[in-house]
């Protein structure tokens, strides 16, 4: 006999009449006075629960079935039947129940059959994918990450992991977490009482990756089109809803491209995945829409079908500046759009997607193509309705001579970075690439408008449970 | 005017008589004394570089073409002919060639067109995927991952990303690199004298991962089919072919099922991620067949056509104990298989894939199923011709009262693993999962010997150059 998953039995796989086994976990159960059990079982392979209609006649209704709980398992073997009741179309005429596990202490449970805040649900990270919304955030996670295997694969992109452990720290963008096998209680010193690094694992100091784009590179000038798609991390001491200590980032790197090839590029990208997971998943895009963000499905479909809207830097501050919109900071040529300002130019101003190009060169990484002028360098933004940045990118400075300069006015050791300039020196190439934030894609994608909600185990300063 | 790929030409995807822009790298140029060069591209897309051939009466021809040396970089256009000489079908006849970058000082370029030493190449690790060697295995890599995440999510397994910073150390396996903001020249004490990790930035003490699987097993037991695919580390001193500090790892875990559901699921496993690799992959794994290990193909095709040997590891002592090989350490019940058994049952006796099963109780860790009796524990290792082991797994502790007995005689502190207990407190089920070193699998893949060669950036003890 057939094992099967409940998304199988309920998208119609499986032929009504058939025998089957299915196994899961109780959601409810409701007895009838006519002698039945109702139970509602989550596999976890699909939104929907899977309805099983329990006889008392069952040789274990009294001793078992009447003891499943929220959250007990269970294995049932019976005929897949069109259902009578409301609200599905196929059900489970059981022939017999099998009680795997029962709940302790049910009344205790953590994951009682209500609903929970976030917030609690956070410090019950091991248990919250029981939950309908973490069940769907899950299968989310996984359709978009399939997406973007599936985008950069079919564009001919390969896929680098770069190095976690680093000794450089790629933009000076952000804290980092050190990495070492010292003993604390006695570190080794040198001649000048200094931490003797000498002596850690790599033999110099090392720290956890704030991005893989420096390393991605020298891929890109050998393979032409690669990505990394791993975790990086920043150690910033912040407890909002957008920052992440540990959070998975995207980065496409492209040979022989500028920054107009790396908007397109952004735009076919977004394009694909949000279709993939509304294609894919279907249910739990209808349930986010439903119960935590209105606009969830309508934002993705109007944003697949969209063109986007390409605009200069300074047209942006002008157009900011035209508005007559009071915000909050004021609009300035030289300083960085706050979150508003991406906001109106995308919701109010474009209503589309929009491209930032060129931004001033004070602003922006060292490794940042310089435009003739040197006032502006090659960088882009991405910008959706209902969240603002969502891509950051740039052409990179592929001239030697232009990026030792650079590096020099941000005060970085040349001899840190004596390979990447080696990529300069050996056969350079125009190349650029762009950094996505994967659980802020999952934000934007769910309309769950805390960031500790898209990743698996949620952790913040001061806690790490798990 | 289309700008197209190598890889796009050569496999013909562009009709002869096509006028196409290429761009990539020189690996050689010859020019002959009919006035003629003949330069050969590559541009990472595929293994096969394509011949340019430029006329000397090309504008640049004198200035730009014959300056081209090993690692230049060029943007051509031309037309896509067929090829009048030997060892390619098509080639481009060209119009122009752009020069985009040179190699600085030709002479003391790392990457010169001839055989270099793989140590010499592990200290150019920016440098190396510009050889056949380091494209073929990038290539690879990307071609086994993208299998890895096409199995499991065509099996109806979720992929889940556990935490790389955690508070727990999953089997004590390993030697842990620990993670901290603690500023080490002026470490925070406590009243007692001890280091504070109270003020360290999760609050206490925290490490890298060395597997995801106790995280996922949470997963697990709420969307039933699960899998990690993300990096792991271990702190062990050992600068060997076989150990590496930072590596990745793919770990499925699965609800419902036990050791035998296991073995099933890792040899479909294998089977799929290598026929999809010498699918995929045709050119490079002719590479490595022909360079580096003649049996890379054969082998690979062998255990895809192949059954899966199963047997107790009670029999694989007997069998060892009863061939009559003198090993170099004897095999007896209660020690773990050493590499020259393993390879003896699946090379000698077997001559097949062997998965061992039900293993002592004593040298396998806390959290695999005690089967009855006691002495053994539902434990399995994938054993392939020419490796030796290649997948470690177990079905799971499901039952609390045994797990949590098994782990006061590990000495571990069940307070750290209370949430890891819950799971076996509400809805507890057979579940069952395992292990695999991704650089592990691309060594048998690739026939690379040393498994720095098959990670994009190598690092050792001692050294973490980038």
């Amino acid at each position: 006999m057939q094992t099967v998953s409940v998304r199988q039995v309920l998208s119609g796989d499986v032929a009504a009449g058939t025998k089957v086994t299915v196994q899961g976990w109780v959601r409810t159960r409701r007895d009838s006075k006519a002698g039945f059990s109702f139970i509602h079982l989550n596999d976890g392979s699909c939104f929907a629960n899977l309805q099983l209609v329990a006889s008392k006649d069952l040789p274990n209704y009294e001793e078992g079935i009447l003891k499943l709980t929220s959250g007990a398992s269970l294995s049932c073997i019976g005929e897949v039947v069109e259902s009578k009741g409301r609200g599905q179309s196929l059900e489970i005429q059981a022939e017999s129940i099998e009680v795997l596990g029962l709940v302790e202490d049910p009344d205790t449970y953590p994951i009682q059959p209500k609903q929970h805040s976030f917030e609690f649900l956070r410090t019950v990270a091991h248990l919250r994918p029981r939950t309908n919304t973490f069940g769907a955030v899950t299968r989310v996670r996984h359709a978009a990450a399939r997406a973007v295997h599936e985008f950069f694969d079919q564009h001919g992109y390969y896929w680098v992991n770069t190095p976690i452990i680093t000794a450089s720290d790629a933009e000076g963008a952000g804290e980092m977490f050190r990495v070492s096998t010292l003993d604390l209680a006695n570190l080794p010193r040198n001649d000048k009482g200094e931490i003797d690094f000498h002596q850690d694992f790599f033999g110099r100091e090392t720290f956890l990756t704030v991005s893989g784009q420096l390393n991605v590179e020298a891929f890109c000038l050998a393979m032409s089109k690669v990505y990394t798609f791993g975790p990086t991390f920043r150690a910033e001491n912040s407890n909002t809803t957008r920052h992440l200590a540990e959070f998975w980032m995207v980065e496409p790197e492209v040979a022989f491209a500028d920054l107009e090839d790396l908007a397109a590029l952004a735009e076919n990208f977004l394009k694909f995945v949000f279709a993939r997971v509304l294609e894919r998943c279907g249910e739990d895009m209808a349930f986010f829409a439903e119960r935590i963000e209105p606009e969830a499905i309508n934002r993705l479909e109007a944003l697949v079908n969209s063109d986007f809207v390409q605009m200069d830097y300074a047209e942006a501050v002008r157009i900011l500046q035209a508005s007559g919109k009071k915000f909050e900071y004021a609009p300035e040529w030289g300083v960085d759009l706050q979150t508003e300002h991406e906001r109106f130019l995308t919701e109010q101003h474009c209503k589309a997607p929009v491209v930032v190009k060129n931004y001033p060169t004070e602003i922006k990484a060292f490794y940042m193509r310089l435009n003739d002028g040197g006032e502006t360098v090659a960088a882009m933004d991405v910008l959706a309705p209902g969240i603002g940045e969502i891509i950051g990118g740039s052409q990179r400075e592929e001239r030697l001579d232009v990026l030792s300069r650079r590096m020099s006015e941000h005060g970085l050791d040349p001899s840190t970075y004596q390979w990447f300039l080696d990529l300069r020196r050996y056969g350079t190439v125009p190349h650029a690439g762009f950094g996505l934030g994967f659980e802020r894609l999952l934000n934007y994608i769910t309309g769950l408008g805390n960031i500790r909600d898209v990743i698996p185990y949620p952790r913040t300063p001061g806690s790490a449970p798990f």
